[in-house]
């Protein structure tokens, strides 16, 4: 973690510098949060005219910093742009040990040079900077609310980070009224200096915080993001509200991979890789959050309790959709049920209880369900009910739920008006995360499993990855390339390189006149496939520059001139480097392996099934590299055609893990090789189980060189 | 209409048989609910122990049904089951129009006979029947709350049928709390009598609602449903919750149709068929109808106007997964509302007035907007901010909505808390659909234009259709096969039905010798293809009973005895008929059009590409038979494979109208012949543009006889 860093969440005293003594200035609220959401370190108003006033919200102002008689903590400015950055450097002189610039007119308004002046300034004093334009910065456990938004915010166990200012204070108002605890929110502004990343790795080890909320538009790292997030979610769930999903990238890309990736696709394969919960909104990000202050369940199985069948099937339906296991022996639950329920009622999970149940039914259905080791989590869904009264219901769910021993995870949706709505706030208050739908319930829950279940994948015995690859060979073929000042690697280059990463690369030989391409088709031994080998053709196989199925002395001849004769016809200029003459591959499964260059996250691996699959259906899948082993077993699966390759129609099965390992390779490469651009295996040729995967076609294009 | 079912909604006189002057009973809460919403008509509580008491709810009560001295309308009976039938006869005694029967332990708990009891009774006066099973019925019109739900309900335009009684019950406390203007509720409970589609036709005509909203777990029968949806919605949008999306639909099925075509498929492509929204929650379903009461736009340019860059962001990204329009002419916008932002802001759709905005801004830019008339629909987003007041800015919005003389639809969403609820509530009370996520905002527009954009195209002038099918030679064709005891018909029945409906069937003849085959072969033209014809043998590849590419005389006998011998040693036991002699076809794109038979809807057509792309990748479109020309169009554009149909890779483009033209016939031989259970065409090839498609093999399976 960031020294002084600690000081942003924990002054012992704060400086706001441009409070103001005026309701609705920024330097007023700002203040007024601080002293009334009880704020108890020292406090000091700053303003220039500090003279003209005896006390500002009942403190001593002081005209400036030095005047300011013991140290300051953590500066909060408030003044106007072109004044910041002298308030900083005197920050700087008081050893401030972080500030806040709540000011904006920075490099949103492309003031660039202004913003890096701040930066420059807070580096050499060591301060930390949050900002330029944010809303401030709250950590509850020291009941610090440094912002212009709203008073009193509820303490709770979820951080929040918002990269948009006006969304950022409006959510906190609305998690005040949703009674969402927050241990903090911090508005991160232009990230001039702390960002997201510095945020997570305090909030990881901050004990009072138990989920991370962040809202997203943009990331300067991506892989640095990553790194961090993999650590963390191990630790604390880490959800993303990443917006700016429709944004189509409109960067040009030469291969399949490039434009299939997509700016959001390789966000969403990012995001999974290292178990981060991706939101689609903030209601569902804050839905999920105040969950996670639950204990994890001991197992898989879901049981829910409800008044009403058509609630429980909704509850069905979204359970499904997020793959809970709702328990289904159906013997065992009439047995643990069947005083609940009436005989026109049910305990074949939903247990419904019948609209005719009363609070009381509650108390012993969720008794007989915490009392079941069997049942690992416990869904309550009511449905208000003229006659029945939703807060004694929610009395009782807590006093069961305080009363149980195994803390077992216990979720509530609550149905109805204004009565239930009382009710859903008194359970959040006491920390049971309750929802006025039951989609929502069941929505939160999928999410605390898939976190749940990605740290016990992680968490199991991984052999120790030996794998190396050579380096310094493979840098000797791309600084040949570089010489000549070609992009785009020759297929034989190409194939050089896949064979030093570990990949079956068939026999090959490039020949330059018509009897080397003999003595490579006899050394290869027939039938062999020749192609023409030139960096100003790419579309070889359209101007008839490659010929496959040749099978003696005769036709290799006979197949040079034909090729040489037609390229020359369409490229009189080309420059030939000669024909490259390979040994034919069996059939298999045609797949396709490519790598392109993200702006965020560097190389992203792409795997696919040949042809159309990839181009009309893009079925395909995305990690980001380097990509771990479970992460190529998860790519080959993520996709439909995945049957194909387990043998339909009479078919044998493909050699799965070979091109598991292949792509675990292709990531291995792209990550240790970032001086490629992009690399495309296609086809990569699947063949029946144990026969592994050859590299028929693959080519390689190198980042341009930057001067 | 049914007759007497206006007596349900208008009664001029209630009798509740039942009544109690205990609260908490059902007979006090309905009648109280009747009284205090204000029903004006004649209130009449019937208490077999009326004698005991003087009033009940200050009324004089009845011991019978014909001591009451006026007529009565309506008959609401909430007495133990065992009494339900008799009174109920007292009903049909003083000509009640219609009953209500809350009372429950009917057909839900397996006493049919005493449901059928009640049905009978009922059409024994031709009185409609509401219930048994039921919560109760409101029609805010008349201020007729004759439910046990909540008192007070907020009169508007929305009527709400449910199926399930807990849920409705307290989806009414939830409408009130969220300001929710119902016109009628009906709770349906067992459906014994009156049902949906009952319902359906009396909300269409009346003028105080505007949209209807279902919550359905099942329908009886899917197509009546359809035909009267299809009306319905031309005037009204009718949104539908279906339940139970995860039911598996247990039914064994034979062929690729009707496995993939599972329960909840079908209900999704009759939904879309026939216009009806269907809704995945009940909370969007609301969501949803609140918007239908503002007039339809003139056009599709959508302008979102808001205060938060990042609220804009997310209400863009959902604005594109609803196929929303956002107006980009940019320097247009620029010219609207360049005094309007600030120079930090965008004018670039969504309009960002950024947080600095205060609530004279959002007047400013709503009234610029609301008199272009480029702009035809506006979103208005707020994030609540400390310095501004929502409510303030609800007042200006509503001010400025109200004075506009274009009707223009204006959507808004306010996030923030507990005062931007007030003002949501606010909006929501003056008719402007409000909601608290601009996710939700956009996703109700996208409801709405996807209504409109339905309505348009069904007004769309249609080429009259004068297609029929020779019902008589099918009918033949079926009657031998019917009186062979066979359900399965042979490939040459099906294909010669095929052609009746007017499909290109290549050439075919049956040959039961060797020379007969010959002689087919002769007059067909070689090459041709021969297949075994037995209704013992499905699988006929699988066995060895097709040759393919057969070019000469001595071929097809050289074929016919490899054939004969092959499938003897398989099946010794087998019916043999003899072989099929077909023309080759040319490739093109093999497809697979299949009928399967639904429970509820009856036939459903699907469409495919052949191969892998239905079995693998289940890559297929559905619409309920008969379908009219534009579903076979989507059927067609619906499926991921399409562009393959336009030629990829150099191929040419196929006869895509031939294909459509094929769906269209088979819609409709299915619908016209109930007796068909199953069809598969497998495959359809479908040639280049206009060269057509021809049924390359076919299936056609019988209904099992009913006797």
């Amino acid at each position: 973690m960031r020294a002084n860093l600690h000081h942003l969440f924990n002054p012992e005293s704060i400086a706001v510098i441009g409070a103001s003594a005026h309701r609705g200035k920024i330097g007023y609220e700002l203040l007024n949060n601080i002293i009334t959401f009880g704020y108890k370190g020292k406090i000091y108003p700053v303003n220039i005219r500090a003279g003209e006033v005896d006390s500002i919200l009942g403190l001593k102002p002081f005209q400036s910093l030095e005047d300011i008689p013991g140290p300051v903590d953590l500066a909060l400015i408030t003044i106007p742009a072109q004044y910041v950055a002298d308030a900083m450097r005197d920050c700087i002189k008081k050893e401030v040990k972080a500030c806040v610039v709540i000011t904006s007119g920075f490099s949103e308004t492309e003031n660039i040079k202004g913003e890096q002046e701040l930066v420059d300034i807070a580096e050499s004093g060591s301060m930390v900077l949050l900002g330029p334009n944010v809303f401030g910065v709250v950590y509850t456990p020291v009941n610090l609310n440094a912002s212009f938004g709203p008073t009193h915010l509820l303490a709770g166990k979820i951080a929040f980070i918002t990269q948009s200012g006006a969304l950022g204070i409006s959510l906190m108002d609305w998690t005040i009224a949703e009674r969402i605890g927050l241990s903090s929110v911090v508005s991160v502004g232009n990230k001039a200096d702390i960002d997201d990343d510095d945020l997570l790795e305090y909030f990881a080890q901050d004990t009072y915080t138990r989920a991370i909320a962040i809202y997203m538009e943009g990331i300067k790292n991506g892989r640095r993001f990553m790194n961090l997030a993999e650590k963390i979610v191990l630790q604390k769930p880490l959800i993303v509200i990443k917006s700016g999903r429709s944004q189509k990238g409109a960067k040009a890309a030469a291969s399949h991979t490039g434009s299939l990736a997509g700016v959001d696709n390789v966000f969403t394969s990012a995001f999974k890789q290292v178990g981060v919960l991706r939101a689609k909104t903030t209601r569902e990000a804050f839905d999920w959050a105040r969950i996670f202050h639950l204990e994890k369940p001991k197992g898989d199985n879901v049981v829910i309790i409800t008044n009403g069948g058509g609630a429980g099937v909704m509850a069905t339906d979204e359970a499904e959709e997020n793959n809970l296991h709702l328990l289904d022996d159906y013997s065992y639950l009439e047995d643990v049920f069947k005083d609940c329920v009436p005989p026109f009622g049910s305990t074949r999970n939903p247990i419904d209880l019948t609209g005719q149940t009363g609070e009381e039914g509650y108390k012993i259905a969720l008794r007989a369900a915490l009392q079941e080791e069997r049942i690992h989590c416990i869904v309550v869904i009511y449905c208000e009910a003229p006659l029945t009264d939703p807060s004694q219901v929610a009395t009782f769910i807590i006093k069961e739920v305080e009363a149980q021993r195994s803390k077992k995870p216990v979720v509530v949706a609550f149905i109805g008006g204004t009565r239930s709505e009382d009710a859903i706030n008194m359970l959040n208050e006491h920390g049971i995360p309750t929802y006025p739908e039951p989609e929502r319930a069941m929505d939160a829950l999928g999410a605390f499993y898939r976190w749940v279940h990605f740290i016990e994948s992680e968490k199991k015995e991984k052999p120790p990855e030996t794998l190396t690859l050579p380096a310094k060979e493979i840098e000797s073929i791309i600084d040949n390339a570089r010489r000549e000042q070609r992009l785009q690697l020759l297929e034989s280059e190409a194939k050089q390189i896949l064979r030093l990463a570990g990949f079956d690369v068939p026999g090959f030989w490039m020949g330059s006149t018509k009897e080397e391409c003999v003595r490579a088709a006899q050394k290869i031994g027939f039938p062999v496939v020749m192609k023409i080998v030139s960096e100003d053709i790419i579309h070889k196989t359209e101007v008839g520059g490659v010929r496959v199925g040749i099978s003696s002395v005769d036709e290799v001849r006979e197949a040079y001139t034909d090729i040489m004769t037609r390229v020359r016809k369409k490229y009189p200029d080309a420059t030939i480097r000669g024909i490259i003459v390979c040994e034919m591959v069996e059939k298999g499964v045609e797949t396709i392996l490519g790598v392109s260059s993200d702006p965020q996250f560097g190389p992203v691996v792409m795997f696919g099934l040949g042809g159309i699959y990839v181009e009309v259906l893009k079925d395909v899948s995305f990690r980001v590299a380097p990509l771990s082993r479970r992460d190529a077993q998860e790519m080959v699966h993520e996709i439909k055609a995945t049957p194909l390759l387990y043998g339909v129609r009479g078919g044998e099965k493909k050699d799965i893990a070979g091109l598991e390992d292949a792509i675990y390779r292709l990531g291995l490469l792209a990550a240790e090789t970032p001086v490629i651009a992009e690399m495309d295996i296609n086809p990569l040729m699947v063949l029946d189980k144990q026969k592994g995967c050859k590299v028929v076609d693959a080519r390689i294009t190198l980042q341009p060189k930057e001067d």
